[in-house]
């Protein structure tokens, strides 16, 4: 079997190399570039790229060996334009950031329902006060998508004793949900959700989403989270949400334009919390094993796991 | 069967009263003191209490009838001084606290380690700035008590993929726990733990646990909760281990005195957090479901649940 080449295209470069090589993968040869100038002078030999989507998108019309991209983050959606090559495999990571969205998500949420800022602000004035709190017992948690990471924030939900629906596509049923629905419920499942999250990815049918006639039907106390992808929501209707009360709180790790511009009027909102795109991280170990175990399937012919339809956008 | 006379020492009598008239218990007839010249005139009348420890304590020389004391908390050592009355069943409410301590502990936790107040600050300043972080999946808690709040928060450690261990009077198995070890093996356990939280009850088995001598096994970096009682941490002691680098963080919910004295140091060490008393709250729907379920065993003859044996203290 003939040797193939695989460049790596990421900030983390040197973890993965590392990996990498002491994984002694056959007929595997291994090339970094760690700047543009690198990367245009190797682009040509690489018959696999292992890839932050930004750092590849640029370089794909001069890829002519390219027969797999093996994305280094879940999100995609910068090489699914309908002007972007669709000749290659590829391949994104999933399964690994359920833990750390969930993490995130209960984080941030028990923050606010246990109010530990104000326990924190009361600290500093040695003020000792307690004040009331509901549990998470019999709240309701709707999740947008019912996908990996869906499922693990949907089992927390439920280990906080909490009831969890789910919207979803298919509207099938999934592990750690009481019930799926399909889109056209949503409006009827936002009027019963104490706490709304988003993990969908970028789609024509996504986009805007989240719009004030959406708003509209949350509950005036309901936590809206978006860990998905930005452009879900429709900003200024979220913000008119929150000044106006429709909406108790929102939490926001991903936004239209990222990073957030300093003039967004969103910064200052006293109830919207606001996260540099940070609620999963790939860690480079994580991605190498998913990398490894794809490379077997690709030698061998057989379907690698994480594979992007492009014309779903997942 | 005759007529049984229960008097209501609580914050919360109102909430009760309709609770346990709702439940039209047999042969029971419900009394409520709302203040202290209230309940003197009626202790002489109550064959049962419900009550918060502290109010029942100073009447019971003056409870000629009392056969039973149902306390609203879990926390009861108020009542078991030598020289206090032993002659009465007195039970304490449990296996309602697991939940609401596991929201407390996780929303500390979860808040630490992803920096939620470094975010807040940051979006004060309009910062987009991501900072590394580790996740909890592979870390080590470390349980001090493996009763039912213990044994919530080992599931919720579990859930988070944590390993958990565990340290109690008998060394016994429990679930949720990867192994639990008596108290000869607290320093070598404290070793391997990135977070330590003592749900101990107050007991003298228990009364200045951890000292500077115990700190000093502690990773530089772990975090300590103690959630149960005030006495089991020397106070002055755990100041030095936060002040010298031998422990990274404390979160505190019981003091040795409550409230926590104004005067008092730890409510400025920055790597220090202080709530009053408020990690599990009883429920009055919750307690009064406890008492109502007691109730009925105590008229039938049988054996109490949340009995406080008062030698052994819990």
């Amino acid at each position: 079997m003939s040797q193939r080449t695989l460049l790596l295209l990421s900030q983390d470069n040197t973890h993965y190399e590392r990996l990498l090589k002491a994984a002694h993968l056959p007929h595997l040869r291994i090339l970094r570039a760690d700047n543009q100038q690198e990367a245009e002078r190797l682009i040509g030999e690489a018959h696999i790229l292992m890839a932050e989507p930004a750092r590849a998108k640029p370089l794909l019309p001069k890829a002519g060996k390219l027969g797999w991209l093996q994305s280094t983050y879940a999100g995609v959606d910068v090489l699914l334009d309908a002007s972007s090559r669709r000749d290659y495999l590829l391949t994104n990571v999933r399964g690994i950031f359920g833990p750390l969205m969930s993490e995130y998500v209960f984080g941030h949420l028990l923050s606010l329902t246990r109010q530990l800022p104000l326990y924190r602000e009361q600290q500093q004035l040695k003020t000792w006060q307690s004040h009331p709190y509901q549990g998470l017992r019999g709240k309701t948690l709707l999740l947008l998508g019912t996908g990996s990471i869906g499922q693990h924030i949907a089992h927390t939900g439920k280990h906080f004793g909490m009831k969890v629906l789910g919207i979803s596509h298919s509207g099938r049923e999934r592990a750690g949900f009481d019930q799926v629905y399909q889109l056209p419920a949503l409006n009827k499942m936002l009027a019963k959700a104490d706490v709304i999250v988003s993990v969908l990815p970028a789609t024509r049918e996504t986009r805007h989403l989240f719009t004030s006639e959406r708003f509209n039907h949350c509950k005036p106390d309901a936590i809206f989270f978006n860990v998905g992808r930005g452009n879900a929501v429709h900003e200024g209707d979220l913000l008119a949400a929150l000044r106006t009360g429709k909406l108790g709180m929102a939490v926001l790790d991903v936004f239209e334009q990222e990073p957030l511009p300093a003039d967004s009027q969103l910064w200052h909102q006293p109830n919207l919390i606001i996260t540099p795109h940070n609620s999963a991280y790939s860690f480079p170990e994580d991605v190498a094993q998913i990398f490894i175990r794809n490379y077997i399937r690709f030698i061998d012919g057989q379907q690698l796991d994480g594979r992007i339809d492009f014309d779903k956008g997942y």
